[in-house]
């Protein structure tokens, strides 16, 4: 991969992960440099004096075929005594070196932990507003018991379920947790015989405490592919605590979650590996969480779950092989109970995780969340639900019906494998007009003011996915690439220009962008956005016909976006069939929300099984039509299909109909 | 302690245990001498040459107020290197040592593993053959599944628990246990659809294996405070397969439950070792029997457990502080079912242990095992059940009413804390018969034909449990002791005498016995033996006047060696009030029997939480006439009380009637 420049210096190919940003770097340059010409955001306040220790980054050993490059510790400059003060023995065994002191002098692939991250992202995985019926699986009774005599010499355990039977009404059967029992007896003593009891599913006694206790925490976690949403709830009053994403540690082996399974497949340790990452990761995100606001993680009596069946087989450490094998079965579909401690997370340790159930191979218990937070099977209209993410999710039908499938729509649309994309940070162009008379542009720039684009505001870093969608949509709507997502060679505007061969569109100029570079959206990037959207789109329209439905009711958007995406423009760009755009709307991250749901409702749990049973899954991958139907649907906004809902939208000589 | 003899030789206190055998030794002996000396067998195949490695034992650290000495390393010779050949550095950070290389140089505790032990323990607590329903909580279910397919992707737990449901009739809320969810996908292929399936009380899945398997064992254990003993079942076939006995190691933590108890709450990490000792020790244990027949501990699907509630709660790993205190109420009296590997038990990693319910913080679960397998109540007789080990258990009543209550006794019962006691192992005296007239006495060796005590056929070594009762009761029958214990001055036979002011007699003479040394009892043996028998009467007598009950209807002795007591010796001496000598029987290791019951028969164990929540419990310290009752209660066979079933037995003139 080394090149000769112009300037007769080496370069090296260096890729960054999770964001899996990449170009070719000079020899010599140190990894934070390369990371600002790549535009990856790594903390640095010594400003690269070597004293502040923030930049830590990781190297990943090996060869990587999907990237075709050897990466190796010894492809950067040996390891300094000053990294020594912050980087100690096993992390330095692991690889990780301080990004200011490290240069490059071979191909490197950087891995960028969490908190050497530069900016955090936007929470895109918020809790939306939902008004929920506080019955939470677990549950505090206070308790007033007798001390034990000569005359009534009842063992504590025994003592404490017959009053918990006579005067709480809690079941006979009741058991008690083994290391419940264990603190049992000193607890009872320390609180003089009044104490707080938690039981779970009022049929197993999972803590106790000293005394009158009014506080226990859940916590709802929605593991996606690429992001992880966690949500602290009080299970007292119901109330949401604190929210918290992380990127999922998982990425590092492999983007998707095919790649994923390839790597467990191929690597014996796999699946112990990709397991433990996202219990680490976890681990560390519930510290976080619970340390911030003054609680530790042992206050955590009970966790929900919820993520597709990749994401699902990985957190339970179940082999993922079968999924990834015609007719792709999971390991289960209803839900799972599984105690925290045996999946090795560190929570109280007699917590339960509850796991959403999943649906099919690829319809997994994230979107299980979606059904039991929008309930279609309560209604007459028909819905169409997508929920948008590395892998994207369908549901079609209402009261009488509903199927689901699955397609793979690749990380387009969440920014990645874009020339300029990036993650829903400041700095992200997320709403992108182009006005079609002057082809002159008008952005939204997270953390930044609207319309602020004004050269003295050097703001623009990239692209996100929402920005994306809007791009892309708005070069059609505006003629400027046509349904087949070509360019259109009469355009007579600066902004479309052909570099090295290859036609683009100046998103951004370099005077207001912080990265010295214009943002631009290539040919490339419009075709990585029709081959998610031609997913989706198919999808929808094989499930419209197995149900016999000409057109749909209500589109919901789903997903870790999928509040960000203009509904208009993902139409213009044909995400889904034709829809009246009133009835087109996003409910935040409704697998989130799901998983909330059941963490604050028990009858939720029974209910998600319940509907995750009747759900029928279509197979897209055996319905002969797909090949015809997505290379159709490839077209902006589809090939053949109408769009009524898109007249006086876009104009009419660029619509086909 | 350091005493000066004739011959000018310093010598040193030395106690073995688990034995409890103790003495002078002369400074400079090896451990391997000191142990010949003191009776204790200790494994040497290379004659004392360090070559073999087999006498590998251990130095005790520390003061130990009981005995009075202070045991330290530095109290043996240096540590050799040949030595170093087959004790590896953890182990010498043990204070491990080879018995035939170390020399006392002063006064020293010594704890001999079990593996170093010359003679393996006769088993008595052998299973008794009863006759057991077939209902274990541990059952096979041979499935055959169909593969999946497109039209039929059902999950593979979910497409289990189908076939499950309709075909074998277990019910739609079975589970399935964590590990075994892991396994399944490669289970199901691997066994082409058909697997056998291991269901726990019908209601959760813990093992899955391919094609059809027949066979499942479990482990009934019974925890004595000395003896442990383990039954390997087959639960199929209900056969027992082995039987092992073993040691409690934490005999080295205290020999009776108070000084354990005291040991735990003196020190810090107590529990934890004192838990971890016996765990370790059960790991060991079931390592060898299932090794010894071909099979692995992951066989192991279902174990259950009795023992007192002190071994209870320290299996548990419960803090038995409570225990120990007024009014002594254990942390749970009802069953418990506890996940093997929650416990640190190597066994099937899904494996439950269940542990019988607990009746009184001194009446345990190895009572209620004797409880299920005698039944008295189920019957209309007045029975007393006394379960005789290092704590006394007693049982009295009928289908009325039951009480129960527990008494100290002292290891003395099973041959410990006796002048030449020593368990129940080849050599050790287990008859002892003493002619009225001549006062000659004819012996039961085990190991040895009966009345063997020619001077060719050296075989005694020691005198075991029920050689004591025996022999003190012949001693009291011919006339030799009277009814207050004191040896009568009148005897004439050269068996009688006294020894540095101290009065014995001689049960086997030095020439016939392998120790070089005349096997004696003494008054201090004696009083030892009044002891605990005198708390035992008690015990029954109280409980006799709480019913309102003038005379017991039937005695059983249960317990580790109550099979091998002679009901009319124990009589004799008045280990319990007068019986038809018809109606006293003992029935082996009842307790055992138990947890074999409840091992093979779910039943028993509802039954056993039933029975334990009826019987009631009689806290005999504070009972007002326990003083008085228990200084007459040592008397031979009582102070007062008639004993009209003797008559004839023991002379009319040395009964008090």
């Amino acid at each position: 991969m080394k090149k000769e420049c112009k300037n007769s210096k080496k370069t090296f190919h260096v890729i960054f992960q999770p964001s899996g940003k990449r170009g070719e770097v000079s020899e010599g340059k140190t990894i934070i440099d390369a990371s600002r010409e790549l535009g990856v955001d790594i903390e640095s306040i010594c400003g690269g004096s070597k004293s502040c220790g923030k930049c830590k980054v990781r190297v990943e050993k090996g060869f990587f075929s999907d990237n075709g490059i050897s990466s190796h510790p010894e492809h950067l400059s040996p390891f300094q005594d000053e990294e020594g003060k912050f980087i100690d023995a096993e992390e330095r065994a692991e690889g990780v070196r301080l990004g200011c002191a490290a240069q490059i002098r071979g191909d490197i692939l950087i891995f960028v932990p969490e908190q050497s991250r530069g900016e955090r992202q936007v929470v895109r995985k918020g809790a939306t507003d939902r008004s929920i019926i506080l019955k939470p699986a677990v549950t505090l009774h206070v308790v007033q018991l007798s001390a034990p005599t000569f005359h009534d010499p009842l063992g504590d355990f025994d003592r404490l379920k017959k009053t918990l039977v006579q005067n709480h009404h809690l079941p006979l059967s009741m058991e008690i947790d083994y290391p419940a029992l264990l603190k049992l007896p000193a607890v009872l003593r320390h609180g003089n015989w009044k104490v707080t009891v938690a039981t779970w599913m009022r049929r197993e006694i999972i803590d106790i405490k000293p005394g009158k206790v009014e506080d226990a925490y859940g916590l709802a976690v929605d593991v996606g592919t690429t992001t992880v949403a966690a949500y602290l709830c009080h299970l007292v009053s119901g109330k949401l605590i604190a929210t918290e994403t992380m990127m999922n540690p998982q990425v590092v082996y492999g983007e998707d979650v095919m790649s994923r399974i390839s790597y467990v497949m191929a690597h014996p340790d796999g699946l112990e590996k990709i397991h433990g990452s996202i219990i680490e990761g976890l681990n560390g995100l519930i510290q976080t969480m619970t340390g911030g606001i003054g609680l530790s993680p042992e206050d955590i009596l009970d966790l929900t779950m919820v993520g597709n069946t990749a994401m699902h087989h990985f957190l339970l450490k179940i082999n993922p092989e079968y999924l990834g094998l015609a007719p792709f079965p999971p390991a289960l579909h209803q839900s799972m109970d599984v105690k925290a401690r045996d999946l090795g997370l560190k929570v109280h340790p007699s917590a339960y995780v509850h796991f959403l159930p999943v649906e099919a191979g690829f319809v997994g218990a994230d979107n299980v969340g979606v059904l039991i937070a929008e309930r279609p099977h309560r209604q007459r209209k028909k819905v169409l639900i997508i929920d948008v993410g590395t892998n994207g999710e369908l549901v079609l039908g209402n009261n009488e019906k509903l199927i689901s499938t699955s397609c793979a729509t690749g990380p387009a649309l969440e920014g990645a494998h874009i020339t300029f994309g990036m993650r829903a940070a400041p700095g992200a162009i997320e709403r992108i007009r182009i006005d079609p008379e002057t082809f002159e542009v008008t952005l939204k720039i997270i953390g930044h003011d609207v319309g602020s684009t004004s050269p003295k505001n050097r703001a623009a870093k990239g692209i996100c996915g929402s920005g994306i969608i809007d791009g892309v949509a708005e070069l059609f709507r505006t003629g400027v690439i046509d349904a087949s997502g070509r360019f259109s060679k009469d355009i007579s505007s600066p902004r479309f220009r052909i570099n090295e061969g290859r036609p683009e569109f100046v998103i951004a100029w370099k005077q207001e962008t912080s990265i010295e570079k214009d943002i631009t959206i290539t040919q490339q990037d419009i075709r990585n956005v029709q081959l998610a959207k031609g997913a989706l789109y198919t999808g929808a329209k094989l499930m419209m016909r197995r149900l016999g439905i000409e057109k749909v009711d209500k589109v919901i958007l789903a997903g870790a976006f999928g509040s960000y995406i203009d509904p208009k423009e993902a139409m213009i760009i044909g995400m889904f069939p034709d829809c009246d755009p009133k009835q087109v709307y996003a409910v935040g991250n409704a697998a989130g929300d799901g998983a909330r749901m059941a963490l604050l409702n028990r009858d939720k749990r029974r209910e998600a099984d319940e509907i995750a049973r009747k759900v029928e899954y279509l197979e897209l991958t055996i319905e002969k039509e797909f090949q015809k139907e997505f290379l159709d649907a490839m077209y902006f906004p589809h090939k053949k299909d109408i769009f009524p809902h898109l007249r006086g939208i876009v104009k009419d000589q660029i619509l086909n109909q």
